[in-house]
């Protein structure tokens, strides 16, 4: 069998991320202690109940005393505070990593507050779901995902060879990148796709022509892939767009341009502007199928399933 | 066992929606024989390799020959020519329909070349996926979906209940509605998501600062979601542009005024109403998938499937 990685793992917000870590580290036996955090007692109570740890502590500062590794798991807005509450309880040598979506604001946040004598290594597990809250995460969600590691100018190395083999007992494939360039990459793969998904959903909310039954009922023509992404946390997209906005905007402007543009081709007929555009995006989605990153199976292989209609 | 709805169905177009119906007219027995015919020799062949018909013909106006039910599923480009085609050897009586996502435009291209001896009833299955071509059908597509059915100010009611008949024992739920609001309500729900896909995955595909490689490792994070749409097929989606210009560009011009506001949020920072806007959208996911038009399990079922990275 092999050897826990890490003594000691306090997990700081337990909410879809850090349960699925929770329950990873426990199948994994990464750890030989759990701790787990959560500024809210009925999430805290469900943890519980959940029974995702061996210890559950309110006290951030608390729950990170002692700890080797310290996995801060809550919407990137919140990572300030959460450094400035475990600052002066964190163990010498410990390693402190998060997982948010954005990671120069997270640095700006949290390096400053955090002591000389830790080893913090930024990071982002490329998984999720639209669901959230502790009972939303499973132990598979980092399986064949990618983790982005950000490591800064003065990261120990053995300190991010420890973090990557937890990575990788986890299931992930680890990257390493630029903190700049991981929030300029996350702005187009992620947070654009957000955004956009939440705007259509409520562009089609505030239709007068078309009425919300409509909607729902045709939605399988195309509407409904948008609607996953647009039912993700509130809490943890509003935080992203307000701490990578310089990425966000740059995106969206090109977004927006090429939009811009598409239209024009449908007002003026270009027929052969729109079939170019509609071919080459094509053999996107078979690379992304080769690449593992997408299941193999039209429609998402709802059809698969049993149909249960419900009219 | 039932008898037959129709002594003998043509089928012109074989692709993705024509292949299912031929696959589901067998299974249900809902046809004496069944005719298929297709302009490209290659795809005729391949229909009778995949044995989807009792006869095979290059010929439109001799495949209908004789036909009770002719159902047209073909680019909505091609509507116009196939109703000249097919108009002077249509049988008395006949009940002609269509699987087009547009109604006006069809209806303009069909009606005036059709004789007045049949029952033109236009009609729009809302069941797909992104594949195309003859071997992507399969008979359970139009299980637990809506079929729209646009019948104009002469159809015959017992031509439409015969045509209604036929989509129920296809699996389908038929709805009947004016044409020009059926391309209004499809706008919203299927054009302009196409669109938007498309436009994002080339979006995607034309930055400097983000490779296309990285674009692919790391689109588990939201944009895959959007690469199925746009794997759609491109003459289908040229000719949906083309033919409902006037209600897309309606649609895409509302989209693109909320997604203004949206960017003006994110650039002042207005959280709140970043957060109303995400916590409202929510809302809409969960009354598709209490309609039975989307499955109820988290990231579209895709982690119920054995992970099988190739990193």
């Amino acid at each position: 069998m092999p050897e826990p990685l890490f003594e000691k793992v306090a997990l700081i917000g337990i909410g879809l991320i850090g349960s699925s870590l929770a329950r990873v580290v426990r199948r994994e036996k990464l750890a030989g202690e759990v701790v787990v955090s959560s500024r809210s007692a009925s999430t805290l109570e469900r943890a519980r109940q959940l029974d995702l740890g061996d210890r559950y502590l309110l006290d951030a500062a608390e729950a990170v005393r002692d700890a080797d590794l310290v996995l801060v798991s809550v919407p990137v807005g919140a990572s300030g505070a959460v450094a400035a509450a475990i600052a002066p309880s964190l163990k010498k040598g410990a390693i402190v990593t998060d997982v948010g979506s954005t990671k120069g604001s997270v640095i700006a946040q949290m390096q400053p507050l955090l002591p000389e004598h830790v080893h913090f290594i930024p990071g982002h597990p490329i998984a999720g779901t639209e669901d959230s809250g502790p009972d939303a995460g499973f132990a598979e969600l980092f399986e064949g995902r990618w983790c982005i590691l950000t490591p800064l100018a003065n990261t120990d190395p053995a300190a991010l060879e420890s973090l990557t083999a937890f990575w990788t007992r986890c299931g992930a494939m680890v990257d390493t990148m630029d903190p700049d360039h991981h929030d300029k990459v996350l702005a187009i793969v992620s947070h654009l796709p957000h955004i956009i998904a939440y705007n259509i959903v409520g562009t089609a909310d505030d239709l007068e022509t078309v009425t919300k039954s409509e909607v729902i009922k045709y939605s399988a023509s195309g509407f409904r892939d948008f609607t996953r992404l647009a039912a993700s946390d509130p809490t943890m997209w509003r935080d992203v767009c307000l701490n990578n906005s310089e990425a966000i905007l740059e995106m969206l402007a090109r977004f927006s341009e090429d939009l811009a543009a598409l239209q024009r081709a449908i007002r003026w007929r270009d027929g052969d502007k729109l079939f170019d555009l509609f071919t080459r995006t094509r053999a996107i989605r078979r690379s992304i199928i080769e690449a593992g990153q997408d299941i193999d199976v039209p429609d998402f292989g709802r059809h698969a399933r049993p149909a249960s209609p419900k009219p």
